[in-house]
């Protein structure tokens, strides 16, 4: 049976970078059985945590709560695809984790973090925080180094199949990982 | 002469107990020679960060990041002060600081967080951005454990005075640490 995955794009600046390495990471992950879709908060729009019962409680009173659940609770895995900002994770990301709490639950998750040293203390972090919440951290989570070089001016790729084929091994690693844990 | 300290609210939630909290910091911290103030994102109302630019290049072209960057140059030192969610910080704190870059710099700063188990997960993310700000870590961080017993059902103080009165002699060692650091 078809398992369905979802790529969480966890940045929302005018001038992320981030769709191009989602639609990279979503064909290099393709696997049978496996179907994965891109979930950009962009679109989504969540504002704010705005919900006056905490998460964990389950009683959303909140339109856009109660549609990101049933969006969330419809996917069987999640990748986290962020940037590093200042050592920590972006907002919007730990803002749309925050809303939920059950959804999250034992569910596989790798962190695919990105920038000029990966992200580490971004993914160090964000460790912390899919433990906190009872998600099952896979083994194969992705750091990619982007170098000055890869980039134009404005930020964006030059030829992004060329700066992320270092990491196309792993990502079909990833991929497999995802097939073997949701093997019914 | 005057050194201003800035209590950074870090939840915007409608719950919140923050604002208790902050208050009772404010003046257990209390020394001559410093004005404390509270800043409340919730009043501030950033959107998620909108900027074009990456923030450390300085160029700001929207009204709300340049009324921030003027708020916070304005102060000598923070006290960012924030609930744990999920083993982490939370969204609206991470956005306030990512906004700005040279603002932060070298400048004094104590992490107050909150939680039944007085945030340490949600203080060790933050103290990693901290670093990656260039800000000076104080000596003096408070973890602030609240319990069940505390609160009402509402989720807010029965007695903000007397759940708080453990940290009172740790709030006025913060204090005096921000004088003793901001010495001319």
């Amino acid at each position: 049976m078809t398992k369905k995955i979802g790529i969480i794009i966890g940045s929302t600046r005018p001038n992320r970078i981030s769709m191009s390495i989602a639609t990279w990471l979503q064909t290099a992950m393709d696997q049978s059985d496996l179907q994965i879709d891109l979930i950009d908060l962009a679109d989504i729009q969540l504002p704010f945590l705005d919900e006056v019962a905490q998460p964990s409680d389950g009683h959303y009173e909140l339109a856009h709560t109660k549609a990101w659940s049933q969006l969330i609770q419809s996917y069987d895995g999640f990748v986290l695809l962020f940037p590093q900002y200042n050592w920590g994770y972006p907002a919007p990301l730990k803002n749309a984790l925050d809303y939920l709490y059950t959804e999250w639950r034992g569910k596989p998750v790798s962190l695919v973090s990105y920038g000029g040293h990966g992200g580490f203390q971004a993914a160090l972090g964000m460790q912390l925080v899919v433990r906190g919440l009872k998600m099952q951290l896979m083994s194969t989570n992705l750091q990619l180094t982007l170098k000055k070089t890869d980039l134009t001016e404005n930020e964006q790729f030059i030829d992004a199949q060329q700066a992320l084929a270092p990491y196309q091994f792993y990502a079909q690693q990833l991929g497999a990982e995802f097939v073997h844990r949701l093997a019914d």
